[in-house]
């Protein structure tokens, strides 16, 4: 969330890194919504996203020290929780500004409003320590749902989703991983390929079968990305390889084109 | 929208170039929300859009031939209007393919059930023309909101935006302009730097100002943008210098550091 992406200014790469990670993991991505750095809006979103029942709900920034960081203001309203200094949160905090203070050979270390803002969380919920930054995540469960909250800073939500959150989600989804296979055709329109690709998912109902134009229509280069979920290597290998062959034949019938493998 | 986007194998850079375009025109961005390919959720997610009553709500993606181009499906679910051949995106569709054909010396152009599918548009809608390829864009009004369906090839929804789309907006936010300057700040923390930003916005009501820490808490490099939306040039550049200047009068009284400008 934020408002640098509500303006245009950044790109939504944490969005894009976090789908794919909970993807491979086997926990399907849903939904992603950007809303403005504005408790309001936030806890609107948060109490939507939680009305849907998911698994999981993890939100990235406004955990920061400035009065735009407002994500556990939002999610405090959404739970219905007062705010309050968690002393674990707190101690982690501290930890890093003496150390940062070591560094650059000052004494004293204050705590300042902005500095324990960060450790200002919903009531019940706990910090998850944060090895590259200041701000620590937070998890906090909200009936069948865990929701995280990851700082926006890239290298710092990557860090505490490898460390703390990568580990939940892969115990959640249990064994299951998500396979994909990409191949390419060239010169074939999309809408000629259209009704191929329903008959290569009706012979091969596990299998999702999407086409990404990327050309023109009428000059097609297509990429054609086969997905599943599975909990055996060699099952979705074998059940990616049975839906491209499928494909393969039926490209090969309008005369003379041919498909590419990825 | 888009399952691609939802397993983290594209970035959503349609939704960074809209947000952008549109806050420049002076339309700010309230939600960016990415979907599955399916009808129900599709249509969730209209329905949660127009119930927030705004100017413009537009969507990418899912207006092509295939089975899971579901945007117009979406829509229709949403509105509760029915879905309909349209005779002038049909002739668009046609024309296109027949210059396709044209161009490969093919002499018959069929007109199959997948582009057929292109100009099924919900009632009352009107097919916006693509330059660049085939399904044309839609436009549909639902009480005070503009609803937009732009296809997901960035090619096609930039030119259809670019021709049709700008200039509704600019129409709708009159004189308005975006106006935003981005200036540097070293070597100081985001949270000490943090309660001189709240003093700069309390000086400069109509400023808003933002910090992006680009190092580390303790090795900071920070930007600092400062937007405002504003009908004259002038008047805007005096106010983002007041605020510019305020800030860095702030910061210098921080022994010895100093602002640069972006």
């Amino acid at each position: 969330m934020g408002n640098e992406l509500l303006i245009g200014k950044t790109l939504n790469t944490n969005a894009q890194w976090i789908a794919k990670q909970a993807t491979y993991l086997g926990i399907p991505v849903k939904r992603v919504t950007v809303v403005a750095d504005d408790a309001n809006e936030i806890a609107d979103t948060i109490r939507e996203a939680l009305g849907r029942k998911p698994h999981f709900t993890i939100t990235t920034g406004g955990l920061g020290p400035t009065f735009d960081d407002k994500t556990l203001e939002g999610i405090a309203k959404a739970l219905n929780r007062k705010l309050a200094v968690n002393t674990e949160a707190l101690n982690m905090i501290r930890k890093k500004y003496e150390a940062y203070a070591r560094e650059e050979g000052i004494k004293e270390v204050k705590l300042t409003r902005a500095r324990v803002k960060m450790a200002t969380l919903p009531e019940k919920a706990k910090p998850i320590p944060n090895s590259v930054g200041t701000a620590p995540g937070v998890q906090v469960t909200s009936e069948q749902t865990i929701l995280i909250a990851l700082p926006g800073v890239p290298s710092e939500m990557k860090a505490i989703f490898n460390d703390a959150i990568a580990p939940l989600l892969k115990q959640a989804s249990g064994k299951s991983v998500f396979y994909e296979k990409n191949v390419y055709v060239d010169g074939v329109m999309e809408s000629t390929l259209a009704p191929l690709i329903d008959e290569v998912m009706r012979a091969n109902p596990s299998i999702y079968v999407k086409s990404h134009p990327k050309g023109r229509e009428d000059k097609s280069h297509l990429e054609i990305n086969f997905s599943t979920t599975e909990d055996d290597d060699e099952r979705a290998e074998e059940k990616l390889r049975k839906a491209v062959m499928c494909l393969s034949r039926l490209v090969g019938d309008i005369d003379g084109k041919f498909i590419v493998y990825g």
